[in-house]
């Protein structure tokens, strides 16, 4: 059986990745890694699903067991990416999207070329200031923070192999689909393919 | 307007190359450039269309000038790939196909470093040689030699960019244009999108 992909896929807020992993998680041969967490789970939240919940002891256990792909600080809660689940999954022949902000994607680049990164950008700043009033659940202010930070990260963009613009949900679902494929059909992806096409001939 | 994207085709004698490219064609944004040759037009051929027919004095003239992106001489004829008419489609927006063998491909690739490769493979050498047979048009001994040629081809699949199997001919087409989309998406492909998003924000 063919070993899946390592998905590094990120985007600003606002750029509609939620929908879209929504779609994508409709085709059985993709999963999300679930990271863990040292911060407490809010109302609804299920452990496993959402997260995995641990306590900061844990957490650094198995930072220095070497148990997390990345991990990070965020406001005094530590989240970390567990690399043997996620390796247990790409052993079962599932791609595993890693669902990650732009700083600890490009730390998963580094430490796993392997990984195919795409971007996920909105047609526009303007765009996205625009659904992000319409989404009316933020404070000017917050909006305005969210704005800059998302610029920020979209001058990132390049780091990643792919940029896909999410203009319509269903033209960027099918570009990300295409971004999997014609990755699976790049010689130096398929090493085996000549010697299989060739062998008893 | 975009620049379309110079597309280097090859594929053995019966992988099913033909009825690939007359899927593709239908799609406009696509076209294949018409080679140049010295040779004589058979019966059916039409100039401009098959080839465009060309004197060996033309032909050198045009080597001398720089005017074929790749030429060779098989059996005593000429045949090469127009410059000029290649590059102008390009400019208008068009994906132009190089259908070519190998050898010729990897001029072009050398040559055109901004070329996309794919190589079109049979499933296997023992469905090829089950293919020919079928056909019924040549004798064992041609078979035998075109079973050579495609081994000998396949060899230097890793040279290509994309390897596509040919086993379900719609499968195959599709794997076509998931490649040329993907890489219509790859971010060193779009350096101008990053400022796009940004500007007017």
């Amino acid at each position: 059986m063919n070993k899946g992909r390592l998905i590094v896929f990120s985007a600003p807020s606002g750029c509609g990745k939620g929908t879209m992993l929504e779609q994508i998680l409709k085709d059985e041969k993709f999963c999300v890694s679930v990271s863990a967490t040292t911060r407490s789970p809010r109302e609804g939240e299920v452990n496993g699903v959402n997260y995995h919940f641990i306590s900061r002891d844990e957490f650094e256990q198995r930072v220095s067991d070497g148990g997390f792909l990345e991990y990070a600080e965020y406001c005094g809660n530590l989240y970390g990416t567990p690399m043997k689940e996620v390796n247990e999954m790409l052993e079962k022949g599932m791609n595993v999207i890693l669902e990650i902000e732009v700083q600890g994607a490009i730390k998963v680049m580094n430490k796993r070329p392997d990984a195919l990164s795409i971007f996920i950008a909105p047609p526009s700043i303007a765009e996205l200031r625009r659904r992000l009033h319409k989404r009316g659940t933020e404070t000017e202010d917050v909006i305005e923070q969210r704005i800059a930070q998302a610029s920020n990260e979209v001058a990132l963009a390049a780091k990643y192999d792919y940029i896909i613009v999410n203009d319509a949900l269903e033209d960027a679902v099918d570009d990300f689909f295409h971004v999997v494929r014609a990755e699976q059909l790049r010689s130096d992806k398929r090493p085996e393919i000549i010697a299989d096409i060739i062998k008893n001939s």
